[in-house]
């Protein structure tokens, strides 16, 4: 990948009028308009350089997919992801004006998050491979602290879910503690994803094909926020499992 | 430890009358008379060689220990575990017979652990090191799985608590799902024990000792079943916590 320096990234990703969000706030409660559609969104809250979301919303065209990162860098690899992934062209080419009808990558900090979503405006967040954190005095910073899930409750819909994937044992034990003290209700929590079998639709991040190429844990969870979500859910659960 | 056949295995818990309970159903719903008093009542269920519940009803005095094991073998292994733990004799002093107040050491089949304790009768369960009974066709014996679960919830008293502990991934990964499914409530998750930092009170196992020495992670979870320990849980997590 070329190198470039700081205002020719921004000049890059400013070209890309229809794939890059700048003004997330302007969207608040009109993401539906602004896809030209009623389609669920589910959007990856630290997208990194775009795989995850690039690959999903290719896999999903009728789900409209937003990744948010703050670093403009990240938003400019990751529409070259989107690129690649969509086949739009070859990677040389990188001045055409890119539109891939169900993905938008917004630049955003996502402490604000609540800034750009209207209540229930999305039904899915994605939380792949966070920033650990790690150090105590920064647990506010963690991407499950409570402070953060209380806005992700907000801005989900009826059905609305939280999809955790991590390598970091320290982040999920915290995010784990964390859910269960909110009274929130976990699902296929997994300490050791690519050894209990992953679904075949699974779509990996660039970190887990790293961190899961030599061996460690990924850990994965989903939270069930919704109303609707939950009592799908319950229903699931009383219907008789097979052994 | 010398070795003794199994006629004398059976000799030797048939001797300790005050220690060793074999006829537990004998005793639903009259625990506390056994015990003489209205302590609490925690019961370790498969408590192996007995060091934990030893060392616990040492160290708690005014909490009542029950040790529950199907195997005599282990019985009389946990009498001189009490023995020692409780310094009572000398380990080469064999036959004399041990009252421990606080300590009862029961030979059961904990599949029917409700014909041994009465609803409300358990104010603890303790599950450590249980068989994770890997293949999945034996998942009903796991001790995690609802179906032991739904017994203890039935057992155990409004401050009712299960705490887990286990050296096992696959076992521990299956007990977070069983609580979470059956919507139980969760707390002070561990995955990694001896790294997150112990309590000095913490009261080691023997498969503990030797797991944490090969620097395997120790897992740890603590359920809150009765409705007093929910409120006092519930009041807990309500105050402003530290950084």
């Amino acid at each position: 990948m070329r190198l470039r320096g700081r205002k020719g990234i921004r000049e890059d990703i400013e070209r890309q009028k229809e794939l890059v969000v700048l003004n997330a706030k302007d969207h608040k409660g009109k993401w539906a308009a602004l896809f030209g559609n009623n389609n669920p969104i589910h959007a990856e809250l630290g997208m990194g350089k775009g795989r995850f979301i690039s690959e999903m919303s290719k896999k999903y065209p009728d789900i409209n997919f937003i990744g948010v990162d703050m670093y403009d860098e990240l938003i400019r690899k990751a529409s070259e992801k989107a690129k690649v992934a969509h086949e739009l062209q070859s990677e040389e080419e990188t001045d055409a004006v890119l539109n891939i009808p169900n993905l938008k990558l917004m630049l955003f900090n996502i402490e604000h998050i609540e800034e750009a979503f209207a209540e229930g405006e999305l039904e899915r967040v994605y939380l792949n491979f966070s920033d650990p954190w790690p150090k105590k005095k920064h647990a506010r910073r963690r991407l499950t602290h409570p402070g953060f899930v209380e806005k992700y409750k907000q801005i989900l819909n009826a059905k609305g879910e939280i999809h955790l994937k991590t390598d970091s044992q320290s982040l999920f034990e915290f995010s784990l503690n964390s859910f269960a003290d909110m009274g929130l209700r976990m699902r296929n929590i997994s300490l050791n994803l690519h050894v209990d079998g992953i679904h075949p639709d699974h779509v990996m991040t660039e970190y887990e094909t790293k961190f899961a190429g030599q061996g460690m844990n990924i850990h994965r969870c989903e939270v069930v926020i919704g109303q609707d979500a939950l009592a799908a859910h319950l229903e699931q659960l009383s219907k008789p499992q097979a052994e």
